[in-house]
């Protein structure tokens, strides 16, 4: 028997299809986004509105969301409009950070920042399903990085405790010591990165239910795909796919909570790669964003065309990786839980209603 | 343009279908199911236990709710199981009333009084969709108690909008100067009384979304139905159909909010033309329990009779229920709104996610 308290224990199947299998979307992206669409219409980043990028975010969540069983929308330019546009029957996860503060010699390490003016009791007021917060997570960071990280994490797993909401945790490695995260030795290091990350925050005290973990290694350094299978450049093959395979399923012992995968911005061949050996592996589905729906940002500024394409290649990328994750265990079957049946309302019986809140005793 | 708060506008449409139709089961019922329970167990209603309440109503939400749009749980005998009985594309309401207490002369008004140890804010962190609130309310009752009872409803729909979850209000007559509601005498006053409340609690002080309202009049007192064609009983016509028609329509009138309509425990074929009425006029479907359910209580305690029944007999009500709602008037359609492009986020735009919360400047 594992106790799950009410608000988390009905929130968390409405960010799943009715098997337990997430397929989710994401449109949180703020800094990714607001380069796409300068890069789109040769300007600077900063040259591009507020107007334009809750613009580009309404089409995507419009056309792409009904595809979906949960959508990630940021509440700064994404919330607003989502409200009307995410179906009644898609879970709406409500993103709980502002990218990240440089720190570290030469500010290549990355603090978490919350949002100036948010937070969880704002999400779940508002009509929230799911808290989502990303940290930028990685061993080799500084004491204080990483104490900084882990205690954000944390601060955020006791307020959705407290506002008995779910906490949906995306851990993402960067490099330190690369000049890129396109490199062999940073794709070496992936696996061990995402694991550690993946132990680390299954620890009862960040009070997580959905881990959202990286891919924990890069194919385009895997063989059989390193001859620029998916984006036509070649590079050195460090690992092969049975060794891709083994880190996912280290991963999936490591991950003591339901886990989905994320795409990072790979290509959507990659990333339908990617999901499928996490699927084997135990991963309970995907909340995805660029893979599904990037190539379709260099048509911006004409919606028509955005509408077009979205309703054409996103949906088709949509519907792979929603096939990709019928095989996906669900959550409920995670050793966690082990089956639907076990799930029990913490407290259940004649003096819950009088007991409840969530809070008193957990955090 | 008509405003709606972000946490109101993300829950209301969970209640209805896509077409913006309720359909919705209530079991929240504790004294009158209590009272049916002792029956078919030949004993008094006190020794009904909590545990026998709950399994009750366990079975009967299991079998029926996957039918409804929306299903209406109380917080002590309800909720706790119904967390993992209402599936997750059913939007959860949650009463907060606690049955009545008696006042004025001989007891026979009906004072409003909240559940011990539950609040609206603990329904919205356990994850409810909205807030019921049953009201007895007659315009015979003493100026005291008519005024608890709106300065109650008031309180509980400003409680709503502080938590931002949409608030339904149930307005249900009763008879002072009769000695029941059965009576020639209270059949007249059901018309009067009805539109009446409708009309005090459309007012905006009371923050209401959506009012769930007694059909206006008594089809057992009406011409073509006197003569014993719901129960065998035969009753002086004192109106005809057409005339309760028409006492639809001033109530749809006289409903500045959208509006579903109660059984209130009459038999299935009677609820059915009273909804069909009701619907003709603008009602936007049914918050429907005891009509659908009620004929299963006699089995208990079998509850393999009860699951048989229920999935034969009670899914077969439901399904009538939901075809005569087909015509129902979708919530956005309804004047406040006129159309679901006027429903807006209230300070939708830039500043929305600092400026949030619904509260300001609200109440």
């Amino acid at each position: 028997m594992t106790g799950m308290p009410s608000g988390k224990l009905v929130n968390l199947p409405r960010l799943a299809d009715r098997a337990g299998r997430f397929k989710m979307l994401a449109i949180d992206q703020r800094d990714s986004l607001r380069a796409s669409l300068a890069k789109a219409t040769a300007r600077e980043p900063k040259q591009v509105t507020y107007a334009e990028m809750a613009t580009a975010k309404g089409v995507i969540t419009e056309v792409l969301s009904p595809h979906s069983t949960a959508t990630l929308v940021d509440p700064v330019f994404g919330l607003p409009q989502a409200v009307k546009l995410i179906p009644a029957d898609v879970g709406v996860l409500v993103a709980n950070e502002d990218s990240y503060e440089p720190a570290g010699a030469g500010g290549k390490q990355r603090k978490a920042r919350s949002i100036d003016g948010w937070s969880v009791s704002k999400a779940k007021r508002a009509g929230a399903n799911a808290v989502k917060l990303l940290v930028y997570y990685t061993p080799e960071a500084s004491a204080e990085v990483v104490a900084h990280q882990q205690r954000f994490a944390r601060t955020v797993g006791e307020e959705c405790v407290r506002e008995d909401i779910p906490f949906l945790l995306e851990l993402v490695t960067y490099p330190i010591q690369e000049p890129s995260a396109d490199t062999p030795e940073f794709a070496r290091k992936r696996p061990v990165h995402t694991l550690a990350s993946a132990r680390e925050f299954s620890k009862d005290i960040y009070h997580v239910d959905i881990l959202k973990l990286e891919f924990p290694g890069d194919l385009k350094y895997a063989r059989p795909f390193s001859q620029g299978v998916f984006d036509g450049k070649d590079r050195p093959a460090i690992y092969d796919v049975e060794q891709v395979q083994a880190f996912c399923q280290e991963l999936n012992t490591a991950a003591q909570r339901p886990w989905v995968i994320l795409s990072g911005g790979v290509a959507i061949r990659e990333f339908l790669v990617a999901l499928e050996l996490a699927v084997v592996a135990g991963a309970s589905g995907f909340l995805c964003g660029r893979a599904i729906w990037k190539d379709v940002i260099p048509k911006y500024p004409d919606l028509d065309a955005m509408r077009a394409f979205l309703v054409d290649e996103g949906a088709y990328n949509f519907a792979r990786a929603n096939a990709a994750a019928q095989r996906a265990r669900p959550w409920f079957a995670h050793p966690r839980y082990g089956d639907w049946e076990n799930v029990q309302l913490i407290g259940a019986g004649e003096r819950w209603y009088q007991d409840y809140h969530p809070s008193f005793g957990s955090v």
